[in-house]
C-alpha cells in the first residue's frame, strides 16, 4: 500500500545527518515482498563498538527479536553488524522463523568476518509468512560491497514498510572540547503503542562509552520517549531499538549528562517522526498530565486519552470535546477527583473545578482544534506525578490502510 | 445524528416481553435535548421490590451514578422509581449536577408518593453540559399520567442517543410449577468497554428474591455479560445496571438455578444487542478463548483482540488476518507460549504449533470472513482458564459518527 506522504511529515524530507565514524552502512533490492525499491539493509560497526538495546515484551514476539536478546546481554566489543529487511516480519513462523535468521546471522558473519554473536536482524512486514530468506543471503555479497559511511539514508529507507517518508534525526555535541555525533533512523506507523509498537530504531554514534552503562541510558530513555508514543495501542511483534556506539571518537561520554541529553533528543525526535506518520495522521498530539499522585498514574492518564477512540475521532473531527477527555481520565485506573482536576487545549482552560470553565470559549477552542499539533493538558492536582504521551488522531484513512493492507 | 439501523439489528424490531406484575411504565417528549422524540422514561415498581445494581468504576462518573450508588446498599424493599434521561448525561458539571439529581429525585418522590431514597435515576448523552433539570420535573406528572404495564418499548426509545434501534429481551420460565417472568431493557452504542460502557440496562422480573442474593447474582452475571462486551475500549461515566424485582409473583427464586439461568440469557441478550448496535458496526464477533493460565489470563487475552484497532479494522475489511490475532494474544500481558497456541476463525483451524496450520486455506477463510457473525477461537493450550468477549469491527462509519457527534 503506497500512499500519499503524510501532512505531518516534517518539511524538507531526510534531513543531513552526521557521519558517524566507525559505521557503514548499505541498502539493497532483495525483492523480500516488494518491488523496485531498497528492502534490506546491512550497518556495519568497526571493532570497539559497544552495543545496547530494548525490545519488544510480545509473547509472540519474532525470531529475529528472541535472537537478538540472547546476544544484546554479551558486552562484547567485537565488530559487529546489523541486518534489517521490510515486507516479511519473520513472526509466527514456526521453527522455520529461526533457521531463517540462523542462516542470514551465518552469511553476515561470514562476508564481514564477524563472529555470528555479533550479528543482529529484525524483519518487519507481514506475520505468519515463511520469510524467503535466500533472497537477503543472496545480496549479501552485493551489501558489503556497498557499504559506505553515507548510506544512513538509503539504510532508512530500506527499513520502511507503511511509512510514508523516510525517517532520521541527529545531533553532534562538543565534549570535552572534542565532537560527538549521533545519527539515528527509525520506521513505523501502525501497530505503534508502549512496549516498543512496529517499530525499528536503529542509533549510531562515535562516543566511546561502556556497553552496560549504554544500555541503562538507552532503557531509560526509551521509557521516555518511544514507549511514550502510541498511535493505535497495538503492539508489534518485533519491536526493537538499537544503539551502537563505535567509540571512534575516543571521547568517553559515559558520565557525560550533555551526550545522554543529545541521545535523548535524537531519540524524541525519531519518536516524534513514528507518530508523525502515524497511519491516517493529521494532527501531531502532545498529551502533558501533571499533578498525579505517582509518575505510573500519570502514564495511564496520558496513555488512555492518547488511545482512546472517541479522543481521537474527535481529534479528527476538530472538535474540542473535553468531555471525552474527562472520560479518558475517568476510565485510565488513575487516582483522580473529578473536582479537582483541570484541563487545557493548548494554552485553553477548558475545565476545572468538576465543570466547564467559566472563561471556556467554544469558538476560541474549535478555531485551535483546526491546528495540526494540539496539545491536551490535563492537571490532576493530587501530587508531583507527570508525563508526557505523544499520539495522532484517528481518520478514515486509518481503515483505509489497515482495512486492506495484505491485498 | 441519527442514521440506518444497524445491519445486524435482530429482524423483526423490538421484541414482544412478557409484562412484570408490579412495574409500570411510561415515556415523555422533554425536549431535554433531542426534539419530537421520546426522551424521559419513569419506571415505578410496586412495595415489596427488591433492587440490585451495578455502575461504572469511572474516576470521572456522574453525578446520578454516585446517588444510585449510595442509595442501592440499602436493603430496602418499599416501592420505587426510575427516571432515566437520553441526550444529555450529567457528568461533569459541577456542583449543579448533584443539584439536579436531587431535584428530580424529589420531584418524583412527591409525585410518587415514595422516599427519596427509593428514587434512581440516570442521564446519557452529552459530558459537561448542565442538565435543564426543569425540563424533566415539568413533565413528571404526565409521566405519572402515563404510567402502564405494557409500556416498555416506548421506555427503551426514551434511553436512546446513538442507538439505531430500541433494544429489549425477556424470558418466561417456570419454577414450582409457577410462571416468572422477566423483561429488560438496555441502550448503548459507543464509548462501550467493560467497567460498564455507556450503557444503561433495566431488567424487571416479578420474581421474589432477597435483595442482598439479587446483588450477588447480578454482580457475578454482569462479570460474565456486559463486562465481556467491547465495541471501542472507551468507558462511560455514567454506566448502569440495575435488576428491580417485584416479587409480585409470589415465587420465591433466590435458591432457583432456573432463575439464575433465565436472568443470565436476558442479560446476554441485552448485552449482544448492545454490541449489535456499536457504532458503525458491520460485524457481530464472538472472541472465544480457552486453555489459559487462569480465567483472567483469558479474559485479558480476549479483550486485546477484541480491543485491537487493527483486528478491528481486518474485521471490517473482511481479511482473515491471524498475524493480526497473534499480536493481540502476544501484547496482552497474559501468559502464552507462541508454540502452543492455536488460533481459528469459526470452524477453520488457522494457526497451530507456531505457525500456520497445514490445513488452512486462505480463500476459505477470507470466505468465511464475509459473514456478518464471525468467531476467533484462541486456545493457548497452558491451562483451564477461559473467557468469552463480543465485539464489533472498526469501520469508517465508527469515525463518520465521532468525529461529528456534537454539530
Amino acid at each position: 500500500m503506497t500512499g500519499p506522504v503524510s501532512p505531518l511529515a516534517p518539511a524538507g524530507g531526510f534531513p543531513d545527518l552526521p557521519p558517524i565514524a566507525g559505521v557503514r552502512l548499505a541498502a539493497v533490492e532483495a525483492g523480500v515482498r516488494y518491488k523496485g525499491r531498497y528492502d534490506v539493509m546491512l550497518a556495519v560497526c568497526d571493532p570497539g563498538t559497544a552495543l545496547a538495546g530494548v525490545f519488544t515484551r510480545s509473547a509472540t514476539r519474532s525470531a529475529a527479536v528472541l535472537d537478538c536478546q540472547a546476544k544484546i546481554t554479551d558486552a562484547s566489543e567485537e565488530a559487529a553488524a546489523i541486518l534489517v529487511n521490510a515486507g516479511n516480519a519473520n513472526a509466527f513462523t514456526g521453527n522455520n522463523g529461526a533457521d531463517a535468521v540462523s542462516a542470514i546471522c551465518h552469511a553476515v558473519a561470514d562476508a564481514c568476518a564477524l563472529p555470528v554473536a555479533r550479528v543482529f536482524t529484525a524483519s518487519t512486514g507481514v506475520i505468519g509468512e515463511p520469510l524467503p530468506h535466500d533472497r537477503i543471503t543472496s545480496k549479501i555479497a552485493d551489501l558489503v560491497a556497498g557499504l559506505d559511511q553515507g548510506r544512513i539514508g538509503d539504510a532508512a529507507q530500506a527499513i520502511m514498510t507503511t511509512d510514508t517518508f523516510a525517517k532520521g534525526a541527529g545531533r553532534t555535541v562538543m565534549i570535552d572540547g572534542r565532537p560527538v555525533s549521533i545519527a539515528g533512523i527509525a520506521k513505523g506507523s501502525g501497530m505503534i503503542a508502549p512496549d516498543m509498537a512496529t517499530m525499528l530504531v536503529y542509533i549510531f554514534t562515535d562516543a566511546k562509552i561502556d556497553p552496560a552503562r549504554l544500555q541503562t541510558l538507552v532503557s531509560d530513555l526509551n521509557a521516555r520517549t518511544f514507549n511514550c508514543i502510541t498511535v493505535d495501542s497495538d503492539t508489534s511483534t518485533s519491536d526493537t531499538v538499537m544503539v551502537a556506539a563505535t567509540g571512534a571518537s575516543g571521547v568517553d561520554v559515559s558520565d557525560s549528562d550533555d551526550f545522554a541529553v543529545a541521545l535523548h533528543a535524537v531519540m524524541e525526535e525519531l519518536a516524534h517522526l513514528v507518530v508523525r506518520d502515524g497511519e491516517g495522521a493529521t494532527k501531531f498530539v502532545t498529551v502533558r498530565v501533571t499533578g498525579a499522585m505517582t509518575e505510573d498514574d500519570a502514564r495511564k492518564v496520558g496513555l488512555s486519552i492518547a488511545n482512546s477512540p472517541l479522543v481521537k475521532t474527535a481529534l479528527a473531527g476538530e472538535d474540542p470535546n473535553w468531555g471525552r477527555v474527562v472520560m479518558a481520565v475517568g476510565k485510565s485506573g488513575a487516582e483522580a477527583d473529578r473536582d479537582r482536576l483541570s484541563i487545557r487545549f493548548g494554552g485553553l482552560l477548558v475545565a476545572e473545578n468538576g465543570w466547564v470553565s467559566p472563561s471556556y470559549d467554544e469558538a476560541t477552542a474549535a478555531e485551535y482544534m483546526t491546528s495540526d499539533e494540539i496539545e491536551i493538558g490535563v492537571d490532576l492536582d493530587l501530587g508531583a506525578g507527570q508525563a508526557t504521551v505523544w499520539t495522532c488522531d484517528l481518520t478514515h484513512r486509518y481503515i483505509d490502510i489497515n482495512a486492506d493492507y495484505r491485498s
